[in-house]
């Protein structure tokens, strides 16, 4: 019978039957060190093109650590096509960010500065780590594609009007967000999340002109970006999951 | 005309215009080192019970400072009536957790030990001071009750069978949460989510029994269990908002 796998990696390379796999420093360490693997102990694959795949460990070296892949344990699967964009903010809340949208699956993350917008870099190194470990530990087969620092007006003016845009309007005069989404029609589906300033006036009137823009309200509690777009995202994946997200 | 106050912050004392208010060493220091406020400034104040009052700062001494109750600038508010259950978390998380359900709209906080909880203790102390300052920063016009540590078992044997208890469950048997929302009945709504080794099967089973428990599931990523918590609550606010929980 087929052991359980002692963890789960992402990894860039090709998965397939036989082949062998020579993981870098960073991977080899985890297994070796952190989990203490010895040879013979089984790790999951997944390189979000080719399904989970089950690897026997069959040695390490100073640096690196070397597997055969054995089998298949699951087939690529479709997701959910559900962007994310989000003006930067401080390190440990975007980290978190990053670490709970890769949960609730979406697909890409897409960094934008807005009026407001008070950090104006963001350390996309860092950020796709916590997107790989956090889709290693919700058992995606995937890993969302993170895209680099852009202006709002930049990533919009090159739209694909077919995508809706979930708007977070904290002015209160936009409609719940369950209902909005109710009346909305077919995705697939974007959700735009302002800075800890908010959006200016001016550019909440623009954004909300573009037809593809849809304003939601997420209740009367003021919340912070990183909350407003957590809580967000688990809204359209709950209520899209039978309609077109998934 | 009204100048926008300089800060928001909770009190235990009761508020009325003309009372004067005494603020303790911590606030007290927030107000005159952290945000550098003199004498005249207008602070914030909200009790949980007598809404939203505007005071003026009269003087700062050593360890203290003095407010004199101006003017209330919004009446208390019904807020939903929603539960959160949590097994207790490490500490990062656990206090983002807290910070996250405030925000949310959560009127109690109940942490709970269950078969695979591994953290056996919680500091309430710093867990009721994230709750605090999130209602702060989220307008809430209340802070959430926060309840000891306690067995699941022991809040069941005593739970009030009116309460509808949303159960997250990983199984994958569950029904969606929004499928699952719209067939049940009135609340008032608890959700519960178990620790980051999931529930036992035994503990599972039970729970499916309890005549007021509503399994739901969140999808079909494994979420770690503040996002879970998180995601739960920001469904269940945009789907009862409507209906009975606000």
């Amino acid at each position: 019978m087929r052991g359980k796998p002692e963890a789960r990696l992402f990894v860039e390379a090709n998965l397939a039957a036989g082949r062998a796999l020579a993981l870098a420093a960073d991977q080899a360490h985890y297994l070796k060190t952190v989990l203490r693997l010895a040879p013979g102990a089984a790790v999951a694959f997944f390189n979000g093109r080719e399904g989970e795949w089950l690897a026997k460990i069959e040695g390490f070296s100073r640096n690196a650590c070397a597997l055969r892949i054995e089998e298949r344990i699951r087939a690529q699967a479709a997701e959910p096509d559900l962007w994310l964009l989000f003006a930067p903010i401080k390190r440990a809340r975007i980290d978190y960010l990053v670490e709970k949208a890769t949960e609730l699956g979406v697909s890409a993350l897409l960094p934008v500065t807005t009026r407001h917008t008070m950090v104006e870099r963001v350390n996309l190194d860092r950020l796709r780590a916590h997107a790989v470990e956090a889709a290693e530990q919700s058992e995606r087969l995937s890993v969302p594609a993170l895209h680099p620092l852009l202006p709002l007006e930049r990533v919009l003016a090159t739209w694909d009007a077919g995508r809706r845009l979930v708007l977070c309007d904290e002015s209160m005069t936009a409609p719940p967000i369950a209902e909005a989404l109710n009346a909305a029609p077919a995705g697939p589906w974007a959700l735009l999340v302002g800075p800890e300033g908010g959006f200016a006036e001016t550019e909440l009137d623009a954004l909300k002109k573009l037809p593809f823009v849809c304003p939601v309200s997420l209740g009367p509690r003021v919340l912070r970006a990183d909350t407003a777009a957590i809580a967000g995202l688990a809204v359209l994946q709950a209520l899209l999951s039978g309609r077109d997200a998934r």
